[in-house]
C-alpha cells in the first residue's frame, strides 16, 4: 500500500515528497490515517545524519496523531474512527524484564523506533509520521481522549510530553515539592505544564530574560535567569528534583548546587559535545545524583495522555505545511519556535 | 588538660610529638583514653594541606577507639571503662533537617570535623586522634561491642567502614543483588566485606591482577581486572549497584555500562583532577544514576559497628607506632598497605 510522505533521500538533501510503502495490516495491527505530526529535534538530527547511521530514504516523525482507518482481525482495543497516537516506538521484544515492566523504551533487545529502525517491512527500516498513513502493532497505539479541536496540539505529547512526564513521575514529583525545569523549549515547556499540574512548586530556568513572562504563563511559580549568579544563589540547596532539558554543553554543577540533600538532577538530552565534567564533591556533599531518562513506556504514555486530557493540557504549537519543513528545522535550530512545530498532514496531498 | 599527640606545625613539616590541650569534660562530654587510631588518606591530604585551608598545628586522625576515662554530669549513655569510638565528626548543629534525620554528615550548617574544624576549644580548631586522649560530646561517641583483642582492627570502621556501609544501606544492598566494589584499598576492602555480609553477590574490580586472590579472601564472589576489556564486557548491564572507592581520575563510563536499568554508580572519593566527563547517553539509555555519598550519620555508624560485631567483621590492618607515620603515609600513597595502618597510641608515651 502506497502512502504520500515527506522525507530525504540523503543526508545533504532537503526533504521532498516521497511515495512510501506501508504493510497491509496484520492481525494485531492498527492502520492510522495521520492528521498531524509534531517536529522533534531528533527528526532533524536523524534526517541530516548528524548522529550517523541514518538509513535512507528517511521519513522522520514520531509525534503522530490521527484516526483508525483499518484494524487487524485480532485487534480488540481499537475500532474504525478512533482517535489515536503513536510515539517514538512501534515495537519491542516483549519478553525482556524491561518490556515485562512496561518500560519498552529500555527494552534489553532494543526497541524498534518509529523511524530509522530495522524492520521486515519495505524498505527494511521504519518510516515515520511525516506521512498520510502508518500501520502499527496495537500494543504501541495510544488512545487520545482530548477534544477534536485539540488534536494538533496533542501530537507533541507523544515525545516531548512523555519525555518530561516519565522522569517527573519516576522521581515522584508532586505537592510539597520544589521542582526545577531547565530550558524552556519543546521539552521544557511541557515539563513546566506537567510539573505544575502534578502540584509541585515549579521554578523554570532560562538563559533568556525574554522568556520570563512566557514561563510564568506556562505555569512556572518562579523563573530564574540562569546567567544571573545572584538569582541562582538564592535557590542553593532548595530543590527536590531538577529536570534538565538542555542538550547543549553547559555547567551541570550550577544546578547540582541547587539540589537539596538526596536530590536528583535528571538529564533528558544527549549533548553533541560533553558537558564539563561534573563536580564529584557536589554529589558527595549531599548524596546527590546525576541521572538520565529516556522517553517513557507505553503504559505511562497512556497515563500521561489521560492526565493531560483530564487537565486540559496540550503543547503550545505552530502549525506548518510539510513543504515548510526545512525552514522549520532552521528556525528550530535557532530556538525560534513557541514551542513545537506540528505538520498538518493534509498538506501532503498538495 | 595536656595530652601527648603527634602532628605537624606546617604543611611542609614532618609530623612530630606535640603537647596539645583538651577541654575539661562538660556536662555532656565523654573523655576517652585513645588506644588506637586508624590512618586515613584524608589525614595525609589535610596535614600536607593538599586540599588547602589546613589550620596548624594539625593533629589528624578520625578512626579513634579507646576507653572512657571520665564522663560529664549529664552523660547517661556511657560510664568509666566503656569501650568506645569516635569517627569523622565531633559535633553538628543538631537542629537542621539532616541532623533531625540522623544524617549529621550532611548537616546544613556544616558538621564539626574531628580535626581541622572550628571550635571554641584551644587552639581554635579541632585536633584529632593521633593523641592519647580526646573529649567529645556523648552524641558523637559510639559504643563498641567487639572483643578486646579486635579493638585495633575496629578503628578503621569509624571512617572506611561507615563510608562504605552508608551507601550500601542507602541503596538497599542485600540478597539477590549483584553489587560491584571498585578499588581494593582501605575503603574498598571494607566495601567487599560489608556487601558480602549483607548477602549480595559481590564483584570486586581492581586494576591489579595481584589482588585477585586477596579480593576473594575478603569475600568477593568474583573479581574483575578492570583493564581487561573482555572481562568487563562479560558483566555489561548486570549490576544493581556499584560502589566506586577510587578517587584517582578514571573513566566512569566503563562502570556505568555495567549497571542494569535504574542502577546507581556511587562515588565516595573526590578526585584531585576531574574524571573524564561521564557519558550522558550511558545514563539516559537505562535511567542510570551517578551519585555520591559522604561517610555516614551517627545512628548508622552505631548500626554498622553492631552489625560488624555480630558478624565478626573488622578491618585488615598493619599496626604502626606514631613515630612511623611519615613512612606509613609514603607507603599509603603507593597503595603499599593491606589495607589500613593503625597507630598504637601507646607509642606516644615514648
Amino acid at each position: 500500500m502506497t502512502t504520500k510522505a515527506y522525507g530525504a533521500l540523503a543526508a545533504d538533501q532537503p526533504l521532498e515528497p516521497l511515495d512510501v510503502q506501508r504493510r497491509a495490516p496484520g492481525a494485531h495491527d492498527v492502520q492510522i490515517d495521520i492528521a498531524y505530526c509534531g517536529v522533534c529535534h531528533s527528526d532533524l538530527h536523524t534526517v541530516r545524519s548528524e548522529w550517523g547511521g541514518t538509513l535512507f530514504p528517511c521519513v522522520p516523525g514520531h509525534e503522530i496523531v490521527g484516526h483508525v482507518s483499518a484494524v487487524g482481525s485480532a485487534v480488540s482495543g481499537f475500532k474504525l474512527g478512533d482517535t489515536v497516537g503513536v510515539g517514538c516506538m512501534v515495537d519491542s521484544c516483549q519478553h525482556c524484564d524491561s518490556c515485562g515492566e512496561g518500560l519498552e523504551q529500555y527494552c534489553e533487545n532494543g526497541f524498534t523506533g518509529t523511524y530509522n529502525s530495522a524492520t521486515p517491512d519495505a524498505p527494511g527500516h521504519t518510516l515515520g509520521g511525516y506521512a498520510q498513513r502508518i500501520v502499527v502493532n496495537e500494543k504501541f497505539v495510544l488512545r487520545i481522549r482530548h477534544s477534536a479541536d485539540q488534536l494538533a496540539a496533542v501530537a507533541p505529547l507523544l515525545c516531548a510530553g512523555i519525555t518530561t512526564w516519565s522522569p517527573l513521575r519516576h522521581w515522584n514529583v508532586g505537592p510539597g515539592q520544589k521542582v526545577g525545569i531547565v530550558g524552556i523549549g519543546g521539552l521544557g515547556h511541557m515539563g513546566i505544564k506537567l510539573a505544575h499540574a502534578l502540584g509541585a512548586h515549579v521554578v523554570a530556568f532560562t538563559t533568556s530574560e525574554s522568556k520570563r513572562q512566557d514561563a510564568h504563563d506556562l505555569g512556572a511559580d518562579e523563573v530564574v535567569v540562569s546567567r544571573n549568579k545572584d538569582e541562582m544563589k538564592a535557590h542553593a540547596g532548595s530543590f527536590d528534583f531538577i529536570l534538565n532539558t538542555v542538550a547543549a554543553s553547559h555547567d551541570l554543577d550550577a544546578f547540582t548546587r541547587l539540589l537539596k540533600r538526596d536530590g536528583t538532577l535528571c538529564l533528558v538530552g544527549v549533548p553533541e559535545h560533553p558537558h564539563p565534567s561534573p563536580s564529584v564533591a557536589a554529589l558527595i556533599f549531599g548524596r546527590k545524583a546525576l541521572a538520565g531518562s529516556l522517553i517513557g513506556g507505553i503504559a505511562e504514555t497512556q497515563e500521561m495522555l489521560d492526565f493531560c486530557a483530564k487537565h486540559g493540557i496540550v503543547s503550545e504549537i505552530e502549525m506548518i505545511n510539510a513543504q515548510q519543513i526545512d525552514e522549520a528545522y532552521d528556525r528550530m535550530v535557532r530556538s525560534d519556535v513557541k514551542y513545537r512545530f506540528v505538520i498538518d498532514t493534509a498538506s501532503l496531498a498538495r
